[in-house]
């Protein structure tokens, strides 16, 4: 590339996820010719991600004060734990406008390709908030994956002894998909899972 | 969202090209959990880029000196211009390691629709080159669209008064690509371009 410096943005650019070379060249020469105060604004935006937000002291959901803005909110249902692996899955869940309890983010899953163990996830924490918090019931909203779900079998026993009831999403066919290109083990869910009408 | 800092760079990065919301949203989260010096040479990239780069005096290709990087170059075919839309399309005619002439980087096309009319481009400053540098081919190489069509022939006009040979990049079938997939522009202009072998 004829230019060092917008070669080093393109490569900056071209590691974050789901950005590929075409796509960071692009963005590198709509820097370029974007006004100076919106690369600013995302320059800062940048930073303020870095140093201001953190993980919520009590559900490690992402915060900007000690507690996350969904633990500060008295109106949520204090007696439902919803765990998931990551902030983001807090997101998805929080779009659906149907769940007003609290959270607990593992962290991530169990996964032994990668080396990540029970000890590497928020597990601990989340068995001293059922010791201490009124729970009367545990959602299991890990990834509907392989190591979501070990992840999943893994809470559901180490929760046994504790006796609070322990959901898990239901797995089944998308809404608005086809039958059709259901792969087969998503059918095999759904069937399972079938309810009566 | 529950971190407005988060919700910040997620909108400042939705609005870069070809990233949408669910892709800002990740490329957030991956900034969250990135090590700082990761995002700290980010930062300092999107700010060199606005600091240091900017436009070749004598052919508007992207620069960190007076001239390009190409210009500069004593070892490039000073007799031939290649005039492009943009800076990216001298990369694109680099990629293909064919050309070794010298570049003039028009900064767009005609639009009447977006209201850029020549007086919008830098011809003027390409008609000066012509007078000052001994040029014996200029190839027109702006884009195969209706924009890029009516400033080929726009300049091909202003030019011929100039007696240089002023030549257009072939348009045909893409290389790799389907007969049967291709539209009937193409096809016409492939049948009107054909070879003898």
């Amino acid at each position: 590339m004829f230019s060092g410096t917008l070669q080093d943005l393109t490569d900056e650019l071209a590691s974050l996820p789901g950005v590929g070379p075409k796509g960071a060249s692009r963005i590198a020469f709509h820097v370029l010719n974007a006004p100076a105060e919106e690369v600013e604004r995302l320059i800062s935006a940048l930073g303020a991600v870095k140093e201001k937000v953190r993980l919520c002291e009590r559900c490690f959901n992402v915060a900007e004060q000690p507690l996350c803005a969904i633990c500060q909110d008295q109106r949520r249902d204090q007696s439902v734990i919803c765990v998931v692996e990551e902030p983001k899955d807090v997101l998805a869940v929080e779009r659906t406008r149907e769940y007003r309890g609290l959270y607990h983010v593992l962290g991530g899953a169990i996964s032994p390709i990668r080396g990540i163990g029970p000890d590497d996830l928020h597990i601990r924490e989340l068995l001293i908030r059922l010791g201490a918090e009124p729970i009367t019931e545990v959602i299991l909203a890990t990834d509907p994956n392989i190591e979501g779900e070990a992840t999943a079998t893994y809470l559901a026993r180490a929760l046994h002894t504790l006796e609070v009831p322990v959901t898990r999403l239901a797995s089944g066919l998308p809404v608005g998909g086809d039958l059709e290109y259901a792969d087969e083990v998503t059918l095999s869910r759904a069937l399972e899972g079938r309810r009566s009408l």
